[in-house]
């Protein structure tokens, strides 16, 4: 039976990325080595490494001042290494609040200075982005984060801000395009549209670094890692190579702009079914709903048990909500078909009909 | 024709595990999904991550009062770490300095306090592991790196030390058996012998964290991580997947004692031919050497285009030593064959017969 996977992340992959990643575990570039089994400094890997940098900014149309690195961590390092770089010693700066994770990066924020919190939707359980004040003055920059997976909610837009912005893009990156002029530093850690969990990218104005006026472990020093071309030490070779492989793929798709019609339309197809049909209820705001993560559920519990023995029978993954929304979550990255989305919304239907 | 790969990291892994991996990629399971599109908190991956933790304390024969992670950020975020969450505040701890992983460790625990370096063979090019002065009094801890790749020196056994011992074991941990009592903490990237790139382990003793006195930030604080079972965030699954597969290999091989023996036959058989032969001479001195890295070099550098065509001719890969060091590195992983070993000691033979 075909599996729908909408697993919330790590998550659905194209099928010939995975296809091309299990053949170079065997063997890599008909080198007779695994893939995983070579060096790092090897001129196969220096070229898997490159591409990827340079996919990450042609996909995403950086301007020539970026640089892009694949490091570790995940975002939950990003959030300490962004405060690190880009917020001066004894300076501060502005903060989002949209949920988990925005809460984890003002958390780690506080280790380097001052998080002004401009905006917060806390008191709706995060259901909506919440409208912003003004950025204090003397912040060094605006963070936020652009979709928040748990709740099932997207800023539409880059929020207006007269400071430069930093985006925590895990789980949307790739996913729409926007404008990178307002940046100084986007990170996202991979395992939602870039590939398997393990790497962390970040993309980021080398101008704006080194200016805070911190001794900055080396680990967590964006310049260190530049220097050496995001081989400082040995990299996540498999989980860069698989974001390369990822990468390829959304380029022979049409790039980004094609990822965007893709998305939307999964995302109304969702929408629409949520909004018509009788039995279910959103939990985010219409206005903040996020294409990547539906967050939907049952309006009489009753129902549970048959709605789930449906889904699950017609071969869904992954569905169950996060614990602190309960309900379903529908998480439509990039490589999920539309007819996914089609069979998610087929017994949603077969539910309203039979009860 | 058959590749001998020597390479220093990443490595050779065992032929079986390379197979189920990229199975695993394909079909984790049975699942009918990729192991790198599965949520890490599936019961799936958790298992895997629980006997990967588990593992690792049976292979090593941990005491019970060892906890196990497995991170990201390579020992070069592990050099950081482990100051953090063992030098207090406003302390000092003991070093050693074997040559450049040993030197960033000491680089790194400068941002937690003072680091004594008690012995150093910086002036013979790190040749031997030195003789060590005493530990000064109110050290936290002796902190040493067990191999160093680069050098291919080792130390025989653990220094004796009047205050815990911490050890950077990434590229030994697994190839010796030894008595953990004495640790704090052993920490060692995957990338040689436990697995791929792209995961760190640390096995520490949890009676001994959260003393320092210092604010850590979350990811760089094993007692966060060691709370959430590892899964503080989204680890790295498939390098820990593949970290699993090879010991797995290693207990069904006869665990660490049997890696050992194995180990010690590949090392005489090189060492013997490099004491033996009148074309080479060994970098290290003999009672510093390396069981997993044995430094070696031409006298004359005129036999070097012929040595190395032999030895690629015969299917060796990986050879060029270090540029710190040159001449040549043969890297003796635990999942390199015997065999491979005999056919470099034969190309060596074959240069001396016809040079």
């Amino acid at each position: 039976m075909e599996i729908h996977n909408f697993s919330a992340g790590p998550c659905i992959l194209p099928p010939e990325v995975m296809q091309e990643a299990s053949q170079a575990v065997l063997d890599f570039n008909g080198m007779g080595l695994s893939l995983i089994e070579i060096s790092h400094r090897s001129k196969e890997f220096v070229a898997v490494m490159e591409e990827a940098r340079s996919l990450v900014k042609s996909l995403l149309g950086l301007p020539e001042r970026f640089d892009v690195l694949f490091l570790q961590g995940g975002a939950s390092l990003g959030f300490l290494t962004a405060a690190y770089n880009f917020l001066p010693e004894g300076g501060a700066a502005a903060y989002v609040d949209t949920g988990t994770w925005a809460n984890k990066a003002i958390k780690e924020a506080k280790h380097a200075g001052t998080a002004h919190v401009i905006g917060s939707s806390k008191a709706t359980n995060y259901d909506r982005i919440p409208s912003l004040d003004a950025v204090p003055s003397g912040s060094a920059y605006l963070h936020y984060t652009s979709n928040n997976t748990i709740f099932g909610t997207q800023f539409a837009a880059a929020p207006a801000s007269s400071v430069p912005l930093i985006a925590d893009m895990s789980s949307d990156i790739f996913s729409r395009t926007f404008d990178p002029e307002a940046y100084q530093l986007i990170y996202a850690g991979a395992q939602k549209n870039m590939g398997p969990a393990g790497t962390v990218m970040y993309a980021f104005d080398r101008d704006a670094i080194g200016k805070t006026g911190r001794t900055i472990p080396s680990y967590l020093d964006l310049a260190v890692h530049a220097s050496k071309d995001s081989m400082f030490n040995t990299p996540p070779v498999f989980p860069i190579y698989v974001s390369m492989l990822t990468m390829r793929w959304m380029q022979s798709m049409g790039g980004v702009q094609a990822m965007e019609l893709r998305n939307e339309r999964k995302a109304n197809l969702i929408y629409q079914e949520i909004d018509r049909n009788g039995l279910f209820e959103g939990h985010a705001t219409v206005d903040s709903r996020s294409t990547m993560n539906a967050t939907f559920r049952l309006k009489d519990e009753a129902h549970a048990a048959a709605f789930d023995g449906l889904w699950k029978g017609a071969g869904i993954n992954g569905l169950k909500g996060h614990r602190s929304v309960g309900g379903y979550r529908a998480s439509m990255y990039n490589a999920l078909p539309e007819t996914s989305v089609q069979v998610l919304v087929d017994v949603m239907q077969e539910l309203e009909r039979t009860h």
